[in-house]
């Protein structure tokens, strides 16, 4: 099954007709970019990104191509580089919630640069190839992801940049229209480049890796194209990709029903930029706040019960506010007493205010593994010993009750509100989902960036 | 011993006295760097290094960075990137032996290419800090990849890429004169993106392995300096660069010695542009034929001994002239039918020659581990039965036998020959010999590029 995989892959790739491409799947790629504009808005003013900008200006070509919610112009590969990193910087992106990659940040800010570059040339994109190309990028990456999940995470390696890096040359490779030899090629390009330590998670460094695998996935195809040859077999061979990256592989992830079934469909986005087992958490707060009888002042304890993954991930002490996206006692005290759970509320500042912590150290968490991940019970107990209580089966993103449509919507104004005040969200909403009928794909990216 | 290494090799670096490199070292730095050039000689016509050119060049910043034998301009990222690549794809450069790391191609070219910026911007950088920073990177490419030999290589890590980024991005900090906390950010940012699949050798696409690991070094450290921070324990953390990328290590040869002992005292020169293992026997092959009775029309046999290594590393069959760079019947046979094994001699043209394969033919090996990897005995049985044979205990260019001065320059020259006709190569190699007195260490470089 897996022994021609990378042949495979880059078959399909090069040869899937646009039109079985399902609509729900071409929605659905939209959602994924119009919400990775959102989260986009909401880091587009991170240090990280800042540092980026600062670094690669003076190595920048022609500054043409736009930048998410910034002024500054780049190149094409620069832009894709930092573009990816402003869309992840806060994990607010999507979620591929089987291997926990964020999709869409690796690969759609390479395709969408690329886009500029051919609209400058006068040569512009359709919408609706980029939306097929993004989707075939997509099933390329997760699909690897699959089959190395978990332990190729939990060895270390941040899936999103190992993984990415292919979905972008893959999809790229199908805007370049490269045959099948070339795409496998590109393929090759793209797997030795697959690189990210999960060691940076919470460190500004961690945004190179989402950003290299964009730049790196659209480069594996240009150079493809170029006639950068690369070997046969780079994700099944002895030394490739799945040998050296992973410790554990199921091959039948790989292909099994290719062209029939669709990962973005089980791409889930984020209504809170933290960890999203803390969302049913947080759905749970906002609801219990809003229930007659409350009142936060009075609280003596705060029991969450949920799935002992939720106790793993995030029962934890923190300090920062990068680390508090993973933490329980945080997450709640915040919902709890300001009734939010946006960018503004995991600052360093207010993880060490007295008023949080004070609630934090009430919160207790009760391990019950006959509650699912994307739910949870909380409890709060007030002076008196009056008791309130919600459950949420549910949380809001999970896949069983995705974001509406007005949600996401409602996502990008809020972190424009934050970091690009003044910004025209509706014409940007309206050109991505007029994505499938537009000529030239770039006006979405153009649309996404600061004056 | 290794629980705090990123941290001790960060503050090494950091503040290592230049007084306290050995002349001899500094003198090793120096042959390091013109062998550099002469295998970039070879190699800056390769068909990676154009496509690699192509690529890039539309992305490029203003072009006033110098490239290999060649002609284009390019930013200073770009030229690093294109440089490695350009060095490194023959397998021309150097050699060090513990590990098989190609340690100048990833470090050098990215700090030539700054030191030309810097040169541009009217700052210039003095040579003897260059070459410092360079013994310091080499230090730590080849510590990390001391111990995590031979286990990581065998995996099927390219490991001029995945150590190569790590010392590209400590001899770039140096350069910037970080201090130590930036340092270890830089290190960071380097683990993060270290890279390189053995799958890829033998096609193009393993040239992005030497390029990303220079050009991703360099704008690790600029990265750092510019407040990219990363995380603590970047090498030895719990998911950090050894834990993910190594099966396992040896902790001792990470900082035992630092700064007493030198990596690049134990880098090789290669005359030849071929596997290391087969150098003694293209010695062997050269003097045989120097030999009174020597017909090469009249061979009925070659019979090589030779250490386990050689066989298990040369002795095959091939088709193309890349892979005859570790084939020990091609590799024979062109030294005794023509005299040379340089890099005309590896073609896919002559690989295929009748006259070639039929020498080829008459090759057998035979395993003697009493022989050393850097020897071999060569017997030619001809029509008739006479026999003469050939016995090279140290082959040159090994540790045993280094190239001299006067034979790197020969290599300079003649790569020069065949890629750069009418190149300067006196004012390029006393440029080079005097790095240690220039004041602007761009010198070299600019010298090193095509008009």
């Amino acid at each position: 099954m897996s022994d021609d995989i990378s042949r495979r892959l880059a078959t399909f790739v090069a040869t899937a007709r646009q039109q079985d491409l399902p609509a729900t799947v071409q929605h659905d790629a939209k959602r994924a970019i119009l919400n990775m504009f959102a989260a986009g808005f909401g880091g587009c003013r991170d240090a990280a990104a800042d540092a980026m900008i600062k670094v690669i200006t003076p190595f920048s070509g022609t500054p043409k191509a736009h930048v998410i919610g910034r002024s500054e112009r780049l190149d094409a590969a620069s832009a894709a580089w930092v573009n990816a990193a402003i869309a992840n910087v806060l994990d607010f992106d999507d979620t591929h919630l089987a291997t926990v990659i964020h999709p869409t940040s690796p690969i759609a800010p390479a395709l969408l640069a690329f886009a500029e570059m051919r609209s400058d040339a006068g040569k512009p994109i359709a919408g609706a190839d980029l939306l097929h190309a993004f989707a075939l990028g997509v099933e390329v990456t997760c699909r690897i992801g699959n089959a190395i999940s978990p332990g190729h995470y939990n060895r270390g390696w941040h899936i999103t940049g190992t993984c990415g890096v292919l979905g972008a040359a893959a999809a790229m490779s199908r805007l370049l229209q490269l045959d099948a030899e070339r795409t496998l090629w590109a393929l090759g390009n793209a797997a030795t480049q697959a690189a990210g330590l999960v060691e940076t998670l919470g460190f500004h460094a961690k945004s190179l890796n989402p950003a290299n695998a964009a730049r790196g996935g659209m480069l594996a195809a240009l150079l493809a194209e170029a006639g950068l040859s690369g070997p046969p077999r780079p994700i099944e061979g002895q030394r490739g990709f799945l040998k050296v990256l992973a410790d554990k592989v199921e091959p039948s992830r790989l292909a099994m029903g290719l062209g029939e079934t669709w990962e973005l469909s089980l791409n889930a986005l984020k209504p809170y930029p933290c960890g999203v087992v803390l969302h049913p958490v947080i759905d749970a707060c906002l609801d219990l706040r809003a229930k007659p009888g409350f009142d936060v002042a009075q609280i003596e304890r705060v029991a969450v019960r949920g799935n002992s993954l939720l106790k793993a991930r995030a029962d934890r002490q923190v300090t920062t506010g990068r680390e508090a996206q993973v933490c329980l006692s945080h997450t709640v005290a915040v919902s709890l007493l300001l009734g939010r759970a946006g960018p503004p509320e995991y600052t360093d500042a207010l993880v060490n205010d007295p008023a949080i912590r004070q609630i934090a150290n009430r919160v207790v968490m009760v391990v019950d593994d006959t509650i699912p991940v994307e739910a949870a019970v909380v409890e709060a107990t007030f002076q008196g010993g009056a008791k309130l209580q919600i459950h949420v089966p549910n949380a809001r993103g999970s896949l069983g009750r995705p974001m509406t449509e007005a949600e996401v919507e409602a996502k990008l104004a809020d972190q424009a509100r934050l970091n690009v005040p003044g910004h025209d969200v509706r014409r940007l909403a309206d050109s991505v989902w007029g994505l499938d009928r537009a000529p030239d794909a770039a006006i979405a990216i153009r649309h996404a960036a600061a004056k």
